[in-house]
């Protein structure tokens, strides 16, 4: 995975590929979250069936310390797979990636995926100024990363925080925010608009959007309508078809695809998307009407306000 | 872990240690969410580190006509147990537990735990009638389940549906709430008090309610006084310190506890517990102090409105 990753034809290949089978609006840039780490020398593996697994753990203050900066020349592969996405893309959007601070410090600490995140909350509670001091570092690393990709040709950034749903309002209010503002404040300079997505973040959904994001992801937990009355209808919303409708009968299908198109109109604006990511065995043939229905679906005068992606 | 829930030694043994040891204001039945599926027959084994495991997935309709009803005699270890330990209680009640329709049918769907409960799903879209059948079927069985319970003393009952919060409301409300309402209303004819509880379940709490619950557990995810505004302050509340505060220093703990009870005093009803299970490795010595600061807080006149379970 972080070799298919790591090599810019393969790259651009595994990310032009929906946009060929399914006339999607934007691509999305083909990564993985734990990425940057390797690329600044940190141990980690990405095991089939677990996810990534690092060599050491992070505990202490040297650990931290021991985490370099990205350097743009780390990742040059990155930005020559975006330049020729890029070109080849055409007036396709390319969407930028990054893990956000709180994941990948997760990951760091438990030392793998976890369900608890029982030793990365552990840490924000005894040792906050190592939790803070990790995190500064990894939202300097996922700022970088992202940098690379608008400096070669990105049109837009997707922040990715897939396990902030697992904490409350306040932890994520007094030790995630602040980091994860630092990323998305960074790519504000650039000028591009920046997506700011999580799991299960029924109850982060304005704390999400106020860390600096234009456009704030919701799964399929939350209806469009009901997210952006949390967000004070102040941002753009992506979502939020759940993935598993992929497998019901097309008329269902249909429906929900319909219902989430008509909760979206509420937004200030809406990129559709599933709400989490396509699940194995779904057919592709599928979500290509659910594309083709929303391309359908979204009047003139709403264009480039819903989107496939 | 199968063997050990129907054995009435053990059960009486594990049930009764966190009130020895901690001074909670109320047992809970120890027990396993698949049990009664193994008492009527189902093929199931927990194994270490994965959980339950189906001998052979539910798929068609002959397959939940192969289900067998619960009949008391099927566990009658259970009513020895409960008789032994609201004994052995005396005035410390005994609160009784069964697994939700959902639950139950997402272990037997899916062939074992699942983090998408993708089968699960397809079955409600693509073959609607067979799932309410078997959710039917299970309900069924939970309610006999925790009717024997209550037969032989116990004073409450907590139906559990672990997995609830990865549905969105609509999925909710018409694939599961109606089968967890006849569990609810089944023992609701019995008049003792029923704790409806999820994980993940911050959309969905209104709605559990409503499924005919007097109390809504409610994780750690939503702030108790959130959580009872959902609820249209029409439920007492069970909840919510988060499981791994446990893990935090002193003062930490303890501020997140005064918390947790300042917000649950805006609900009519408030028992107190962690938000979801004890993670291993806690402190027993913090999960008394916190017992002990919960009775401390909770004023004479408040007396049975907080308890620590």
């Amino acid at each position: 995975m972080l070799e298919a990753c790591s090599r810019p034809d393969l790259i651009t290949e595994i990310t032009l590929q929906p946009v060929r089978r399914y006339g999607t609006d934007a691509a999305i840039f083909f990564s993985d979250i734990v990425l940057p780490l390797r690329a600044v020398g940190v141990d980690v593996d990405i095991k089939p069936g677990v996810g990534p697994v690092m060599g050491k753990p992070v505990q202490t203050m040297s650990d931290v310390e021991a985490i370099a900066p990205l350097d743009p020349s780390d990742v040059g592969f990155v930005t020559e797979a975006v330049q020729a996405l890029v070109a080849e893309l055409g007036g396709t959007p390319l969407i930028g990636f990054a893990g956000a601070p709180f994941t990948l410090a997760s990951y760091l600490v438990e030392g793998g995926p976890s369900r608890d995140h029982a030793k990365t909350k552990a840490m924000m509670y005894g040792a906050p100024e190592v939790w803070h001091a990790l995190a500064a570092r990894l939202a300097d690393i996922s700022a970088a990363f992202l940098q690379v990709q608008v400096s070669a040709g990105a049109a837009a950034v997707q922040l990715f925080d897939s396990w902030a749903g697992a904490l409350s309002p306040q932890d994520y209010t007094e030790f995630v925010q602040p980091h994860s503002r630092r990323v998305l404040e960074a790519i504000g300079a650039t000028g591009v608009p920046r997506i700011h997505f999580g799991v299960g973040t029924g109850e982060l959904l304005g704390l999400m959007g106020d860390a600096g994001a234009d456009v704030v992801g919701v799964d399929w937990r939350v209806p469009l309508d009901e997210a952006s009355r949390r967000l004070g209808d102040r941002y753009a919303v992506q979502g939020n078809l759940d993935p598993t409708v992929v497998y019901a009968p097309p008329h269902i299908v249909e429906a929900r695809t319909r219902d989430v198109l008509r909760r979206g109109r509420v937004a200030p604006g809406h990129v559709f998307n599933l709400g989490h990511g396509v699940l194995p065995g779904s057919d592709p043939g599928v979500l290509k009407r659910v594309v083709e229905l929303v391309h359908a679906e979204s009047p003139a005068h709403a264009a480039g306000g819903s989107s496939a992606g």
